[in-house]
């Protein structure tokens, strides 16, 4: 699948769902995926499929835990989920999965489009990547 | 159903799909409404149960669809859907699907926080309630 440089610039492939390619978004500010469904041109969830959107809805839910794993490993445990489909830069259609908390640098506000992504360090990344993908795998 | 205050506050009751209340953000800048599962206590998508998240999709897509029509009856017509579950603020739990164009006054970044709203005047209010509540009816 073709997948839009600009993911490739700023998140690391995790997985892959039967629907959707899993990413970590390189800011570690936040734990946060990135889902991107298999389904050449699509830009709104409406482009999907029935089934498809069915399989969204259920990925949505499982990279929430992945997240929240994400989160645990680093000592900083999810409270709220914030879960976005926009692509108003982006235009592959693609649904953000971020874990909030109430002392995280943009609350309550939205993560998008919020001051600049810090990158994770090397030991963090490992971290984030093996929670994720045990989450994932489970 | 419990609905927050805060709804109440700052959207009009648009109507009733077999999951979600659905409300228009008053707010003239964007097309904008926000889905209320019938879910008490429900925060987070994953408090649903398998069928209700299902239905929550299929009225993602439909009040898309309404979102589109606000802004075709207002003489701005939907260039991108923006979906978003965040709770940040509002912990019921909600679904803002909010209709975006290349000259909205955020774009291209998210509406939530964006500014202040600015309430519809009496016609406009009008003619977006009618093509919401067609589209929904459709």
């Amino acid at each position: 699948m073709r997948i839009d440089p600009a993911f490739l610039a700023t998140s690391h492939a995790v997985g892959e769902l039967p629907l959707c390619l899993v990413r970590l978004h390189n800011d570690a500010r936040f734990p946060w995926l990135v889902l991107l469904p298999r389904a050449e041109g699509a830009r709104e969830i409406e482009d999907l499929s029935e089934p498809a959107r069915a399989r969204l809805m259920g990925e949505i839910i499982r990279a929430g835990a992945a997240v929240r794993a994400i989160g645990a490993a680093l000592g900083r445990p999810v409270e709220k989920l914030n879960v976005g489909a926009l692509g108003n830069i982006v235009a592959q259609l693609h649904v953000h999965v971020v874990g909030r908390r109430a002392e995280d640098p943009a609350w309550p506000g939205p993560v998008w489009g919020f001051g600049r992504a810090e990158p994770y360090g090397a030991d963090d990344l490992a971290r984030a990547m093996a929670a994720a993908q045990a989450a994932l795998a489970t």
